[in-house]
């Protein structure tokens, strides 16, 4: 349909019939007999019609369920517009992909376009035409439990995952592609910044620094053509961004262009009463209609208060027009108009659902999402014929797939030990538990240095359980739990060689196990494949290559640590590190344990000289950098070479390095690439204090390597 | 001199004459042979002329020393103008009063104001001018080590404080009163919101955040005539404060019509090059003339860049003049150019500087600052008769002066053991060290364990040594150090009830101590007579009455915590600690181990019914606010009665509480009196989004009581 088409439509609508649109319920308010709603429906102070018209769905899936509830809504509907379904496909549907944190680590935006792909397949045919991804929260803060759900700690990495997941899930066409699903790109704004790292909480940040940091990734998956977006839980700046007019009219709206479909989170329309926005229902429908906030979630401000805001004269019905025509532009997008069972396909369900090939890529992805931290001696890949003793409250967990995990199941998840049996000689793995991930008795312990005495080599499997992290699971400890890390010291003491694999969802205070193991993988919760890809990864079948894409603190009271941190007017100096008065702890490094960027192989890479192709820049005369870089190892491996930028004096004060640009360069043994890199002027440019992009004149220096500590410098010039 | 004297004076210095007025360096420039500062002169770069025409001198003190250097200057000084002479007098010059977290503890601005004055004479004999004092940065993260020279996370009472503290220093005329100091509040601004509590870290905050939790008692302290500023070290959304007009033109000198002497602090002009907000030294110069600092400390970027600057146009003359009026402006009001040697008196000196009347005071603000935070059992004050096991690295320390004790040497504070065995009858006491402040040996141990065994109740003496809080003092482990806690533990098992004083400069994780000990006294460091006021405390000569000005976090994981923080649109309910899509730790509660308000007494305080005047407020009709509270133990004692307000629905989200008057109620037992406040529209406005003041219309909670948490409970309306 076209736009007159739609505002045709729109102008057939009771002022009632549009408001309900912008209700979004959960499935059971539809699915129900009338018996099994009338509770919550009474308690939410909405009527069976409002349900009735109500525009969207949250949660429901199955290609059955879906048709029928379409079918049934429909043949209620007195103007025929389609029921839109809508869920929280995060990392996969029922294919598990590695969590998007790590995810993030692979650095490889085809492989997470890739794996979004296959999860609004799995979703469209099930009848979902929405899914409330990505989530592009930047953090700096591992307390928060949210973490998990997020690429990282890069405004720029982040921006370039947010595009491929926006492709992969969108496609090129919702309507010729019904098996794709439309994206809602979340936390409108800076969810992921909650003070001391706890879920909901307060975001207190400059507008300069919520532009450079902050917002670039959400605004990426805009320029991809992101159709929906989410608000926060969050205030921005003291008002909830659900209510925040300068945040969605002002920044979304009018200065990006966004005219899509905006959708509050569950009930946070209502939550600004208990934020302390809003003293009521009605005030709080009026601050979020006014900030431009189409469908409300779960809370009934609109469908109760909006007839009579608009009655009274206080909200402009044009408003709610506004709202309900971008609903209906989505839905027309979608093409449920002429199709409203869309891609919901009992039969493609059970064809695509968890297929090999879906879980082929959710293998690949974990493969290249684990990240090696440490392995001293080479004590990995694990020598061939060598005896292992698995140990762990995770060697044979099925909870790996992290929080957020949609139809998935655990025990569809390939474990550790049994992967490892199965690609190991009969009698050359043993398997121990060890400790539960928060409890430990001592004949575990027993049992585990038993099996350990026996055994050439200790694997670890250790790690937070995956409530531990995600929506709500935020931590003030960010150590492994005191059980596991019992469970190490005793092993140790067996002086077998130690490697650890662990599975979580967030950057780990790691002492007590990067200082006792002789290696250490970072497996994150790594999907619906992941024991399969770590066991390959410990036996050598495949390379590691991941790259961490945050920080990694020494402890929580150094929060927060992060790459792209300013110098302050009194660095430390490495060689002088017993001076006083300089920004520093006394009692704590300043740098973070493990830096951003940072990822192990089993081969070695050898740079070269960093070449510039001249010392100047202008605005017209870009420059060329680039490093030649050789496998030096004996086998395969993927190098991920990092260029990072430092703007020595600015207006504003520029970070000691900024992320622009990385290659991934697959290098058989004794190959050699290079590694080339333009920056251009546009590169240069940064938020000014009037809040305006530009570059400054002056010296830049340049870094290049394998992470954001370890590079090769030179500078130029901008001329 | 009038301003006409003034700018006949100006117009006749020379440029490099004007410019050097504008430079502060160290005594040593000044007091040295020519021999001896050669070196420093040449490395700075700066010139004999230049020193012999500098303005103002940094840290010299002592009558005679101040009255031959500016002999020595003024001697060959063309026009006859006369030195200034600063120094950092935070908390007592000779005499050494708690530091100002202690201070702020007292909620006895009177008392501050008190404390200031003796040291504005102590220092005036001495022959200083000003001081670098009131720091009135607010702080909520107790990591920072400069948190010991600040009153505490409140806006409120820092305002309080820092009026209090200028109005001592200062007294009514700086030229009749030669024995009080100009002051210079410091450091503007919100240095004390380091990033990660980590000294001259990044400052990131909205503008918003700034002016309603920051800048309040900045202005409170210009509000009450304090005559100088000093610029903070770390940047303001990404601009240094040094170098920042928005900053410094904007908000201070034009909002709020401040034309005092602004100072950069400690090289803090040269420190923009680190920063990278500027390339050079010239650069430097140029961005902090142009930001209206008036005085460069320590760095030569002015005297050798200004001249150029000026030359070549980019800077205008007239800015150098303005920063030069307004030091010959400071000097006049100093009555320095009737008397160059103002206060400087050698024999008033050997008279006040720490004299008895001086200690008395001290001793009196050390028995108001010490916050008692536990005590089971009524376990002090300690029984008549008891024999008592004092223990602790802290029990025979003289290190209870705290960072910046000026002139004040540790052999002249009284300890602890001292004192307390001047109270106690003979064979009473027995003291035992148990452990260092950091390190323990076991024999240390076994000695205390069996001081302990021969005692009837064991008085701790345990905490920080002084070098871990201050400048450059920033901890990201807020306990107490391992081998007291183990020594707490080992002490433990000796069944003896155990009373723990704490030496220490700022808000600890006190587990280990308080779940252990059955009371607790937070003594901060106290001063001079710190041993004597905490001896009277645990004998019960003196009932505490502080509170803390300060929340104690249960953990570092948990900072920051700070009692007016935001609801959340998704609060914890405390009756459901379970629910998990709340805002709250998975492993820690949210609220703080002790409250901001916090502190016990010997006596006990029972609070009637709180009693409004009428249930609604106007622009013209205040409301007033009373309780009735009575002693009803049996001894007398102070009860600080606080008043808290919420404003439950704002255009901006307002703090769960705001601290909005107090009263301090001295009664005797069985005594009761009323607490009355008067609250007035105008102390319901805050800084909407716009930045503007305003109160809105609507529903207010009231809480009166004894701490920030325990509160009894009223609503009102503002129509």
């Amino acid at each position: 349909m076209d736009n007159r088409q739609l505002t045709e439509l729109l102008n057939q609508m009771t002022l009632e019939e549009k408001i309900a649109q912008l209700l979004q319920l959960t499935a059971n308010f539809h699915e129900g007999g009338e018996s099994q709603i009338t509770g919550p429906l009474e308690e939410m102070g909405i009527t069976e019609s409002m349900v009735t018209a109500s525009g969207s769905v949250l949660g429901l899936s199955g290609a059955q369920s879906v048709i029928d509830v379409q079918k049934s809504y429909l043949s209620k509907s007195r103007l025929g517009i389609p029921l839109m379904f809508m869920a929280d496909v995060v990392h996969g549907f029922k294919t598990i992909f590695p969590i998007p944190l790590a995810i993030g680590c692979s650095w490889d935006t085809e492989l997470a376009e890739k794996s979004a792909e296959i999860a609004a397949r799995e979703s469209a045919v099930s009848g979902i035409h929405v899914t409330f991804a990505p989530m592009v929260d930047l953090v700096r803060d591992p307390r928060w439990g949210r973490v998990m759900e997020t690429t990282g700690e890069d405004p720029y990495l982040n921006s370039l995952f947010a595009r491929a997941f926006v492709r992969g899930y969108q496609g090129g066409s919702l309507k010729d592609e019904p098996e794709r699903l439309a994206a809602c790109v979340k936390h409108f704004a800076a969810y992921g910044a909650p003070e001391g790292g706890r879920d909901y909480n307060t975001v207190n940040m400059s507008e300069r620094n919520l532009r450079e940091q902050y917002l670039p990734a959400y605004k990426a998956a805009l320029d991809e053509g992101c159709e929906m977006v989410m608000t926060s839980f969050n205030t921005v700046d003291g008002i909830p961004a659900t209510g925040n007019e300068k945040l969605m009219r002002g920044i979304l709206r009018d200065e990006w262009g966004f005219d899509g479909v905006l959708i509050s989170d569950w009930a946070s329309i209502r939550e600004m009463i208990a934020h302390g926005a809003a003293e009521d229902d009605g005030e709080a429908a009026y601050r979020a209609i006014r900030a431009g906030v189409d469908i409300e979630m779960m809370t009934p401000c609109y469908v109760q208060h909006l007839p009579g805001l608009i009655e009274s004269g206080r909200v402009d019905e044009a408003l709610v027009d506004e709202a309900v025509l971008r609903i209906l532009r989505l839905k027309d997008k979608l093409g449920l108009f002429d199709n409203p069972l869309r891609g919901a396909d009992p039969e493609r369900e059970r064809e695509v659902l968890f297929c090999q090939e879906h879980r082929n890529v959710s293998y690949e992805l974990a493969a290249r999402s684990s990240v090696l931290l440490k392995n001293e001696g080479g004590l990995l890949p694990l020598a061939s014929g060598k005896k292992v003793a698995l140990i762990g409250p995770f060697a044979q967990s099925d909870d790996i797939l992290g929080w957020w995990s949609c139809v998935g199941v655990k025990e569809d998840a390939v474990k550790l030990g049994t992967a490892l049996q199965e690609r190991l000689a009969e009698g050359q793995l043993v398997i121990a538990e060890g400790s539960g991930v928060v409890s430990v008795e001592q004949s575990q312990i027993d049992a585990a240095i038993t099996a350990a005495q026996d055994a050439d080599v200790i694997v670890l499997a250790l790690g937070e359980d995956s409530a531990m992290s995600g929506e709500g699971g935020s931590r003030t400890n960010i150590r492994l739990p005191e059980a596991q890390l019992e469970l190490v010291r005793q092993l140790k003491k067996t002086g077998k060689p130690m490697a650890a694999v662990i599975f979580n969802g967030r950057p780990l205070d790691l002492h007590g196990i990067i200082d006792e193991a002789d290696a250490v993988l970072e497996a994150w919760f790594p999907g619906s494949e992941g024991g399969a890809a770590i066991a390959d990864i410990l036996i050598g079948r495949v390379n590691p290559s991941a790259r961490l894409t945050m920080s990694f603190p020494h402890s929580v009271g150094q929060i927060p640590v992060y790459y792209n941190h300013y110098n302050t007017g009194r660095p430390m100096n490495p060689d002088k590190t017993e001076e006083r008065y300089v920004s520093k702890y006394i009692d704590s490094p300043n740098d973070p344990l493990l830096p951003f960027g940072y990822g192990l192989s089993y081969t070695t890479f050898e740079y070269g000289e960093l070449k510039l192709s001249g010392n100047e820049i202008t605005a017209n005369q870009p420059l060329q950098v680039s490093v030649s870089v050789t496998n030096t190892g004996d086998r395969a491996g993927i190098e991920t070479v990092q260029l990072y930028i430092r703007d020595v004096a600015g207006e504003v004060v520029r970070p000691m390095r900024e992320l622009k640009g990385f290659v991934r360069l697959e290098l058989a043994p004794g190959e050699s690439a290079d590694a080339v890199f333009t920056i251009t002027e546009e590169q240069l440019r940064y938020h000014h204090s009037d809040l305006t992009q530009a570059s400054d004149p002056g010296t830049f220096q340049v870094f290049v390597g394998p992470n954001s500590r370890d590079t090769l410098a030179e500078s130029f010039r901008l001329v």
